[in-house]
């Protein structure tokens, strides 16, 4: 491994942590066909962006993202800034010639996301946009299963992304529930992960019918200096109310290219549910399910198996010569969490750069999701059918 | 126990087997406020009725059904054909002052039931349409939680009812598969049972979205007499070949009253799932879910439970002073299956009739439900909303 | 099936009701070789044995159980009282050439078992000791995959059957809890059932180690009259307290005569478990778990399976035409309960009565069962090992 | 964090790896009282001891133990050598005055441990053995649930820890399976782990009878060579064959200084058992119930919930203000691995050397688990009861 690429990241906020924390453990247990240096992490302000570059584990720290983009230093830009800045980033990026890994959403909408695809094109850069849950390592079982025809022909995606977080009303009005700063709600954030996995597992969706639905209207502004947010507060005895502008939920249907049906569902309200991602899967020859607060299962059922002995299989996917990516953890049993989905994408990518070729997600698969995404709001506001 | 309810039952298919078992259970079981007698069953083929009545155990046996729902010796009739006789039948039989129990589903399109729950009320009969899952002792749990607020507000009604009986292509063009016979496919037949519980647990739906679906379009008719069965049979080399005109899946998003979102699907192509329904219910202090393959366990989230002790409850609605139910069964953890939701709903169906109360669910609920039913085939044809 | 069986039942508390059911329920759900006639309900209460007739649905009632064994009009005779007349009961049914299937444990020591075992075998009689868990399909589906050599050879045997109605410090010294009466606790009651299941599936016991124990050493006494109860019964304060003479909880390891290792806990005093009985069995091939609080399922780990989809089948076992005893019943994934193991039962010992073939569990296997109760009472006051 | 603590790691095995891991991780996920620094990687082989440095991380390789033991620059010495040389090495580096963190078996016998303890109180240092499982954040969780009395009265402590990779019995004659070179099998491998979690969560075992089996009596040794290797190697045709002399499985009964009944199992011959940990700990008020393969969960009944809604609740142990160590790691329901409870660890033991207060597990701890770990070889010779 005589090669190292210099990464920069621009952007730190939670997803700095999980990026970084991949960065710092790909080459740790991964053979890799390069080394990985985490060079300079970059963001606006210079005591946060000092504080985290020490916490994190950074050479370089850095307030001016231009400049580190192009530094002939960097070989690889990461891209963790909010969601409306992703765009100029990753495109200047991709000019100055750096392999780029954007988080997702990859833009704002269709048409943001084919001017990053173009650039990244016509910079010949290895493009990657970050949905690491391809890389749990029961998706990526799940995959290989149906790329070998395991399960036959496809009839059902169910998919459903469930969390919590906002169910008391007194959650104050956090930039994540404003339409302008954030696009989306529910949608934008955890929507486009089953979306994304849809995409992976089963082909393009052809068209949807949605709903996305607000159930708390107003909530109280974060402070008292939100009153002059421009937010539409409003006084309720004291406290500033403000209007939530984006969806708590959305609930979708729809049918995929091959003529299997979607059934999806993204919310913020339903108590008890943390990061409650579950699949599920029926084809013609056998069915898949999974569930990411369980993310080492798999569960298969086998209809060739004998009749008396058929039944869904707890699969444990940390067997090291026989499931993706276990091999380079853990003995099997002993399981793997969350920030291992971004290590085991992080590691990929290191090896797409080096080998030059495009690393799925590419920037194709952002522009295509998002299309999906936005027929989805579409469809909801129109109250039609929508084609993708 | 002085007074006697002799019961006719009318049909003696699949659900005849049942009906018979909930008969004969229910006064050993539970201290009711009449005494059972199994007297007469009824159906078109004397040497079948009179072997059914041999192995459920009725008295009588008689191919007259008009004649049996006249005699004065009947008090309660059993309405157990198929469909497309169901409303005749009701109907006779609330003219004869007999109360009725009647299969799902009650009619075959609203005006049916309508005049069903018309000719009822007219004659003062005590009526039930049999959708017997309401008196899965889980499900009445759940609905106990809900009624007394244990939920809070209600936000997400998910559910969905799985089977898998006819994946394979093979499998023939039986009656359930041809519209003319059976209405439509997994919709009326299992699609019925979670639109009833949505409404029983979550009140009235509002709109609804839905796409109904058919994987397999032809299948082998059932024998080479199906060639003149006028089902459009077309010869494939030997085989005869028929066009399958009823839904294999239907998937529904929509909207209750109260405006909790509604997210349905009913298969009978998910290959692993032999009975599955499933709910989930969210609210705005806590969430149920219930796996009718798990059927004797409420899971049920607390929000009120310590920070570091919150989590889904798994109760084995089993306890004899707490769950309802229980008492009249087994002491706890000795669990309760299929039939005995059978036998809990004639229980109160037979102490209903004793206090001349109505026995929810009433053929008006039978009505409501057909009219849901019948907005999600409009809104899978239309391709638009459809308000009930 | 002209000819019909008429049976006695003798004794009618909690198995009299699981009793009546079953003789009830299995000419009605299985195709039996001769029918059943619940003829005679005995008991020593005039009252309470009228009672019981009318309720459980017996033709006539009696306290005097010698003549009704005696009658020419029984056939079988179905020993349902305290276990310290087991023996006697059995012995004179079977003295007058009546079949009997008795409650388990069969007798109160080996000897008494034997002097029953003798008693059937002289007078030719079909004789059964109602171990009703062997018929849980779950259990009899593995016990054909452990004799078609499915699991290859047999390494462990896990079980435990853990409740928890004593753990209150309050719950009164009934008479389960005094040994004079009840012989033993948790050991009789329910280790008794672990170990036939042991035996069933595993073979015989070969020597043992273990531990019994009382959490619980005093407890009120169920009435004020409990003071002259000669129980030991001594004043603290106003309440009477008494010694409990049984055993809370025994826990045991062992060897099995094909050189697999045993471990068995049977308890009431963990808390959540109510009729909790999970057995593990670990072979050269494969591996089974069940857990009869899911008694429809049965967990199958076949190392057979291709490296990548190992894992724990689930199977629900109610397949008609695959699982044992599941034709009789409902479709698919339709559930079934406790009741059940006792329906299949009595079935199964109508038909071994007319084929006048033993019908297992004999009470020879009644009798091993008590020698390897008597070796874990020995074994735990002693302190040391000891042979079956 | 001005202060930086230079660890020396003495060993580079599996254990090497999620030592190394720990680390490294530590400082970037925990606020802790001094920095960390992975100074020197310490091993016989000069090559492997470079590859492992560069693989892992180090700054330094060395083959020199003691020298680096006995350098001014290390704090901390990390002992992860063969169990055989624990005792050497540990002792050495507290005579040095260095902080010594040592896997687990602290020696090879009570007398070693004892040895080990003495020299590290008389050196004043701080002494961990790495029994990482305890900072399992479920298993701290249980531990602060038994400490503030939500159990209540312990009464039973059931454990198993379960393998499956020794079944196939073409599977070599490695050195675990030796006992000159490993002590024991399944017993001081993996038996260790549920006798620690025993005495920190229930406290100390009294006395144990205990029976340790061999299935396999013979495997194939590892290469021709092993014919001279005095393993007592047998020709079986062109194959060598040698004695397996360590136990395959042992299980346990036992009771605790508080009364409470010990149930273990320790076993590498449990098909589908991967790293399968599962402990049971039932109380007056409550249970828990943890599973290793799901280690983000545990189960908790709180007997005091109302009637009707008790039940196990699935806590998922990941909430930052609650759970221990959630905080330090990722949002709710984003799950941790195995080798987070190595870096929870190693965090923990930053702070004591900081405090200079005692970490536990000490090596008093260690030493009184050897003194249960030899009871239950000797109850296993002796076939008696032994008292620890």
């Amino acid at each position: 491994m005589s090669k190292t690429l210099k990464v920069a990241l621009i952007g730190y906020r939670f997803m700095g942590k999980a990026h970084s924390n991949a960065w710092r453990q790909a080459p740790r247990f991964f053979d890799l066909k390069a080394d990985v240096e985490l060079h300079t992490i970059c963001g606006r302000n210079p005591e946060a962006v000092e504080a985290a570059r020490s916490e994190l584990g950074w050479s370089h720290a850095s307030t001016d993202w231009k400049a580190v983009i192009n530094s002939p230093e960097i070989d690889i830009v990461d891209v963790c800034t909010p969601n409306d800045s992703h765009a100029e980033i990753s495109i200047e990026a991709a000019k100055a010639g750096k392999h780029v890994l954007c988080e997702k959403p990859l833009g704002m909408d269709p048409a943001q996301c084919q001017e990053m695809l173009d650039a990244a094109q016509k910079a010949s850069v290895v493009h990657m946009v970050c949905h690491n849950y391809r890389r749990i390592p029961a998706i990526a079982q799940a995959k290989k299963m149906i790329e070998d025809g395991t399960l036959g022909d496809l009839y059902h995606y169910r998919a459903r992304y469930a969390q919590d977080w906002i169910v008391d009303p007194e959650f104050p009005l956090v930039w994540r529930l404003q339409k302008g700063v954030s696009g989306s709600g529910a949608h934008g954030d955890i929507n486009a992960h089953i979306i994304d996995l849809g995409r992976y597992l089963m082909g393009e969706f052809e068209e949807v019918s949605s709903f996305m639905n607000t159930f708390i209207k107003q909530r109280p502004l974060e402070d008292s200096a939100g009153k002059g947010s421009g937010l539409g507060g409003a006084s309720t005895g004291e406290r500033q109310m403000g209007e939530v502008t984006v969806d708590d939920a959305v609930t979708t249907i729809g049918r995929f290219a091959n003529g299997a049906m979607a059934n999806l569902e993204a919310t913020r309200f339903a108590l008890g549910r943390k990061n409650h991602i579950t699949l599920e899967i029926n084809g013609s020859k056998g069915s898949l399910y999974f569930d990411f607060e369980d993310m080492n299962r798999l569960k298969y059922f086998n209809n060739e198996d004998p009749d008396d002995r058929k039944g869904f299989r707890d699969i444990i996917v940390t067997e090291g010569g026989a499931h993706p990516y276990a091999g380079s953890w853990w003995p099997p049993g002993h399981i793997l969490g969350y920030e291992h989905t971004f290590v085991n994408t992080f590691a990929d990518f290191v090896n797409a750069v080096m080998d030059g070729t495009p690393g799925q997600p590419t920037f194709e698969d952002g522009l295509r999701n998002q299309r999906v995404l936005e027929a989805i709001e579409q469809s909801s506001e129109s109250r039609n059918w929508v084609k993708i």
